[in-house]
């Protein structure tokens, strides 16, 4: 059959009679694909840059360490409304000599037998060293406006009521550390001592590229017989921006081998992380491999994991067009990219944000109703229900698991962790199951 | 003494002979505060708008039920890279008559002995009845660039590896409900069914004012003896945002009613939800629930609430030129403004918002450390490690609890809600401490 004889199709085609009927790829087991993400993760160190405090929004993250520049409170200030005595004076009369409120403070200085009426936060005058609150306190005399003397009630202990100078805060203080998430908390703190500009790390940058001939655009008005639209680069963009990330749409890229190879040198021009979707099975179409292998040059650290959903998530590493690059290839199926970005993307994106921690946090949790355990160690979606009964959250599967079932994704707050199946035995045992009220290590990946 | 005589300073102070020693406000129970809450945060209805899919992004709340316009697959596919076959032929070999792969159907009819290749996602050609993954089989025939013949290793069953039409969402049910919270999956599924546009809830608008003589801006260079530079501003706005409200700077105002009846009108031109920090304690310039109630006349729903820290908490309700506004009155220490935003404003906040759940997740965590008990029910802040030691969260005080000290907010993970002094007895003796090791309930306020 002459080469030249060749529709484009058929030369395609031609590649199937040669593909391999088993993936080249070993499967390797979930600690060691984890291993491998710390690993590279370390090569995307977090970038800074100066920003206003002004314009400082929550989630971002701190890059220097913030010490205080003054004490807190400055000078020695009243907690109650009150007034400020001499405590050896005991209970009785005090002569009111003055008033110090927070915002006027008092220049007088206090005589035994005289107080000066404070509000809280205001300056504790010279001679004083105790505040009474006004509850522990009567109007004996007064001029129609001003108050004359009044009474303490019960004698006051030294220093009672009184915020000490730097009390709250020293001086120099270490206030917050590097990689600190910025709250609220932290974003009052930083205003309260006036502090101007901080250090913060960029938001890392993300590209997500879908892959597929099959895929149209959601807002297509008609889906042609064996199309479906593209959900999952909204999804996994929606993600990434869910977790403070900068997440870039890459488009879809047809199964070609030139078109897949051009689409993935554009993101590395606006990303170092690259996540793809779709084209790393064993289809005749899945070319990802070799084009990220073969015509990018990349290192394929892992081309399939032990696990489930996602087992053929692939992972490149190096250079494109002098560019540092990671390339994220996940399966197509929404499922398994969605999982396969939480528990591999994730911690590299956070690692490259300047957050200490990298993984998501685990809580534990008690299986609602039995479950089968897979070959495979399992990722299963899950509701969870913190009134119902006992100390620890319940955990309810969020449905039929299969790959395809988006559905099986809405609302889901964790990734229960199943271990394979039989890999816990007690004695000659082989565990098939996940019995209902065992307790569960689970990965937070929605709000809980 | 002529009235005519006194400077508007001693004007203001004569205000000071006739104050109230003790509160005119009952403590009311934490109970009944958040009951007032939830009868008020039914007035605050949740308003909603049409929103296109394509700019969505997670934390949106929906306002509409949402039906699936069609079945899910549309049509038989492909759940493996393999062959479609007819499953009564059994084991041994099939003729490979054509291919469909995802975004390329095979318009082909299969018969006995006859094959057809498919790839994940493929569309499952009429007449076949299952499919064989490329792992079970074996090439045994090809002109070099077709498939012409295949080996079937194992027998397959019916249906094996096919998603049936509609067998992961049938035409017409539910996928997502009102009041369900935007993440990743809600979006991605969105797209997958081509939907373009959605009804949401109009996030709910807070104004954030602080009050105080004592207060400057955080960016002034010099902040003279007595005053301090206000924070509470900040924190609450970044709070706010933080939960995806819409938070409005009203500044700072002084300490005087006219001034602050004018700064809260104001306010209630730009929201309906406005949060005021300071003068709602016994100090001679806390004017606060005068203004709200005697100048507004606004039904001022509590004065005090029986807790720690945020004791003089004051809510009032009513309308200011024809709109209905609810004022949060909180404490002007950062901390208990921090605590009271979280127990009282979002829960508000959060019903205007549409969400189905008022108040914030709550989990058990056990005491890190003895923790002694305040006459009051008192809300604590804590870090918290998942890591140590058995099931349940370790939960360790942010030091210091005093209400000023805005370091115990930083990097608070959740407020320990502990019961106040003796309130829990077991028989004769009165309960003065938690245990260490004792299991509580805490409610989440930051990223866990």
């Amino acid at each position: 059959m002459a080469v030249e004889g060749q529709t484009k199709e058929q030369k395609e085609r031609s590649a199937v009679v040669k593909r391999a009927r088993q993936s080249q790829w070993p499967a390797i087991p979930m600690d060691e694909a984890l291993k491998a993400i710390e690993t590279l993760a370390r090569k995307f160190q977090p970038e800074s840059k100066c920003f206003p405090v002004a314009a400082l929004q929550p989630g971002r993250v701190l890059a220097e360490q913030i010490f205080a520049p003054e004490d807190v409170p400055r000078t020695r200030t009243s907690i109650k409304d009150g007034y400020a005595v001499i405590a050896s004076d005991g209970a009785g009369k005090r002569e009111v000599i003055g008033f110090s409120t927070a915002g006027g403070p008092s220049n007088q200085t206090l005589k035994p037998g005289q107080c000066i009426r404070v509000s809280t936060g205001g300056v504790i005058p010279a001679g004083a060293d105790a505040v009474v609150q006004v509850e522990d306190t009567e109007l004996l005399k007064d001029d129609g406006e001003n108050e004359l003397v009044i009474k303490i009630l019960k004698a006051p202990s030294v220093s009672q009521d009184i915020r000490e100078k730097g009390s709250d805060v020293k001086l120099g203080s270490l206030l917050l550390d590097v990689g600190c998430e910025m709250g609220s908390a932290e974003i009052g703190l930083l205003n309260a001592f006036g502090i101007q500009h901080v250090e913060i790390y960029r938001k890392p940058r993300v590209c997500v590229l879908s892959t597929g001939n099959e895929l149209v655009e959601p807002y297509m008005p008609q889906v042609p017989l064996g199309h479906i639209r593209d959900s999952n680069r909204s999804q996994l963009l929606a993600l990434f921006r869910g977790q403070n990330f900068k997440a870039i749409d890459a488009g879809i890229a047809l199964d070609k081998v030139e078109t897949l190879e051009y689409a993935i040198s554009v993101a590395s021009q606006f990303a170092s992380v690259i996540v793809t979707s779709g084209g790393v099975s064993m289809g005749e179409k899945d070319h990802l491999k070799e084009v990220l292998q073969d015509r990018l040059n990349l290192k394929i650290q892992f081309g399939r994991v032990w696990m489930k959903p996602g087992l053929p998530c692939t992972v490149a590493h190096g250079s494109i067009a002098d560019r540092e690059v990671v390339v994220f290839a996940l399966p197509g199926n929404p499922v398994s990219s969605w999982v396969c970005a939480h528990l591999f993307v994730s911690p590299l994106l956070r690692f490259s944000a300047g957050l200490s921690r990298l993984h998501a946090t685990k809580i534990r949790v008690k299986a609602a109703e039995e479950i089968k355990l897979s070959p495979r160690p399992e990722y299963c979606r899950a509701w969870i229900d913190m009134e119902k009964g006992g100390d620890l959250p319940v955990a309810t599967l969020t449905g039929n698991q299969i790959s395809s079932r988006l559905m099986s994704l809405v609302g889901a707050q964790v990734l229960l962790i199943l271990p394979q199946k039989g890999q816990i035995s007690d004695g000659s045992k082989i565990k098939e199951k996940i019995e209902a009220g065992e307790i569960l290590d689970a990965i937070v990946v929605g709000p809980i």
